[in-house]
């Protein structure tokens, strides 16, 4: 094809990750397997799940005791109790909560089901996963070994997925960034056509994110790939700038 | 590479797209003038402001008489008087209006600012585009005309950008969807450790709306790109079943 190609490549599955284990020996070590390897250009993006389970944020259901009020809850809506009280725990305002759905804001400042706090794809349903504790921080330092490593500035992206209010289901959204602009501003810009652009900035960590969510599945052991073909905007930003402030949200 | 990868191949400029003509011979010829060529398995997606322009979803600013209300809301914030007679216009309910931000709900029950009307791409600011007036059908006649000329069954999905609360910057959404389901439905399917999914579906034509949103940029004219190496599950779904329902919305 005579078109440059925007391309996603799955990594493949790097193994159980362990508390303590270097993400970035283990998921070069799969890609050289394969005889794949990150090339300069190239994005990471890694499903947070892999990152907390790196970190240590693993927590067994059977040391949670919920409080009252979290059972209580739990009780009405069939839910488990010890994952409402770890939702609970994780969160630092409830958004919504109707209908055993538990929306609330986590220390990040993410809004998302649960505080993020899930049960799937970790040991069968006796552990819970919760949210890196700072992800722009572990974006980082995945960046970071990767530049040590490879000798090359590959920007990484943390995702989750969240749902969204008005539209069903979940897509992924970046939570940890490293290394480019999470946000395009085209604001001032002028179009083909000479008409200045006024609308809002285009969130591309979060579309990037997306792409990877098409080859990192739910039921595969996928839990990382890379992008290969987008000019990204090389920039020490953050996931932290995805996050509306509280004065410029008009759904609080 | 070992691994199959997922991507997006951006269509070449088809040249300004007016009332009246045909999408699919635009597209088709802008494609083979490349040497490019839709192939089994692709999916194909726009950026619905050409579908709006073919479809004559084109007002004159000059054309639109301001009501009292919308010119006194436009001066307050400094906006253009006529767009914001537009947008009420195209509106079933205005979900917020606040800082001179207009967040309505169209007739396709979406929800986004200023009820989709836009002034960029057009002619340099004399014309607005509206959303096309049906998106599901849009995508399904364009859907039908490449089956005509290509013998493909090839998915098919409009999108637009939209806001979202609690993040900053747009993302690509699907509008228009024809040929592919739009969401992936995990629940009850058990994960690599035997837990079973009970979260929601993933909304997986919003995600490959984000994926053409990295290549379909909003100051080059590449209104369209292929997205190749995505396992779709083929089906007669619609955009329509990524609207909430009311009844389920627990942010209204």
């Amino acid at each position: 094809m005579n078109t440059p190609a925007l391309c996603a490549i799955p990594v493949p599955d790097p193994g159980e990750i362990r508390p303590g284990d270097s993400l970035s020996d283990k998921l070069l070590a799969a890609l050289s397997a394969q005889d794949l390897r990150l090339e300069a250009g190239d994005i990471f993006v890694l499903k947070h799940k892999i990152v907390s389970k790196a970190e240590g944020r693993l927590v067994r259901l059977d040391d949670v005791q919920p409080s009252a009020e979290a059972a209580a809850w739990a009780e009405q809506f069939h839910l488990a109790p010890r994952l409402v009280e770890l939702a609970l725990r994780e969160s630092r305002r409830i958004v919504r909560r109707r209908d055993g759905i538990l929306i609330t804001e986590t220390a990040h400042g993410l809004v998302c089901a649960n505080s993020g706090v899930d049960l799937s794809n970790v040991d069968g349903g006796d552990s819970a996963v919760l949210l890196p504790l700072d992800p722009d921080a572990s974006a980082r330092a995945l960046h970071d070994q990767l530049r040590q490593r490879l000798h090359l500035e590959i920007p990484v992206i943390i995702t989750d997925s969240f749902g969204r209010p008005w539209r069903e289901g979940l897509t992924e959204v970046a939570i940890g960034v490293c290394g480019l602009a999470p946000l395009l501003d085209y604001r001032g810009q002028s179009d083909a056509y000479g008409y200045v652009l006024h609308a809002s900035a285009e969130a591309v960590a979060d579309e990037l994110a997306c792409m990877a969510g098409l080859v990192c599945g739910k039921l595969n052991r996928t839990p990382a790939c890379i992008i290969r073909g987008y000019r990204y905007r090389a920039d020490n930003g953050s996931a932290a700038q995805l996050v509306r402030p509280a004065a410029r949200d008009l759904f609080r």
